[in-house]
């Protein structure tokens, strides 16, 4: 691919996943929307946030614009980035022992022709019952601060997870397979 | 923990796995045993060469040995590290478009008090269909030569895995969450 690579999104953890896709150059241009959760469905939430914020910067720049949103799915619940500590103990505390599921929204634009593909995907995660010195110890790690569901599964949170249904690079923040078909369906 | 903990593998993923887990300091011992893969059902082979490396380490060290030896399966075959690219070319072939099992079994051994756990874990892994150019340049990258089944999940091979059901770390060679759960047992 010799088009300009626009990756839409702040997050060091989609960087690394582009980079291990084989992507040597892209630029890094992150797209500033309102993040704020609305009632509605998972996967309509990511969906229209992946394409609000491709668009956004599609205004801009001209290239092939990438830009996604994950979220974390409990029951009808929708836990996005925490506020602070205090919240992203609440969420750990809910997701202790149960299922959820991982939600990311993905939105490639080619500005030369229009294209325009969205898609998501869905990852069911497995907690094991965590403790509350479990919880305070991952706190004090920081790590819980800037993500969808406070926890990394890349990081420290390793040991909470006993299993994943589904793309593991989802769970990070960009579904590897599915943006690589993407993309070969784009071209 | 305050013993030392001793970790009877070469891999560098393995290690990376152990830090992730907040183990701060641990020593390398690869234990090097034959490792010619016999006719026996997967969960046994990596239970056996796991407790045969943990017990080779525990003869000549004192501490939390921690051993691990995965594979993938693929039906009835087994396959191991490839021998050459030619064979790391044919495993590829294997995987393209199908479901394998990678298979990690695990021993802890804490040598002052002699309690050994073995265990193992199962991971399904869905490849998509690899085209010959696909599989020529990811033999290319370098990455299939020294892991089980000729690829590693965490490198550049990541847009070729669709879905995994169970536990990714294992996937990678050491399950993080199931060797959490062991050494608390042990502890």
């Amino acid at each position: 691919m010799n088009k300009r690579i626009l990756l839409a999104s702040a997050s060091p953890r989609r960087a690394e996943i582009l980079t291990k896709m084989g992507f040597r150059e892209f630029d890094i241009i992150p797209a500033e929307i309102d993040e704020s959760i609305i009632a509605c469905a998972p996967d309509e939430y990511v969906l229209s946030l992946a394409k609000q914020k491709a668009m956004h910067v599609a205004k801009s720049y001209e290239g092939i614009i990438i830009a996604a949103d994950t979220i974390v799915a409990l029951g009808n619940e929708i836990l996005g980035k925490p506020k602070d500590e205090f919240d992203a103990k609440n969420m750990l505390e809910k997701l202790s022992g149960k299922k959820h599921s991982v939600f990311t929204g993905i939105c490639v634009i080619d500005t030369m022709t229009s294209k325009t593909i969205c898609d998501y995907e869905k990852t069911n995660v497995y907690f094991k019952e965590l403790s509350d010195n479990e919880i305070n110890d991952y706190i004090k790690t920081g790590e819980p601060m800037d993500k969808a569901g406070a926890y990394g599964i890349q990081g420290s949170a390793c040991i909470f997870v006993t299993r994943i249904d589904g793309c593991y690079y989802n769970v990070m923040g960009l579904p590897a397979a599915k943006l690589y078909s993407i993309l070969k369906t784009i071209e």
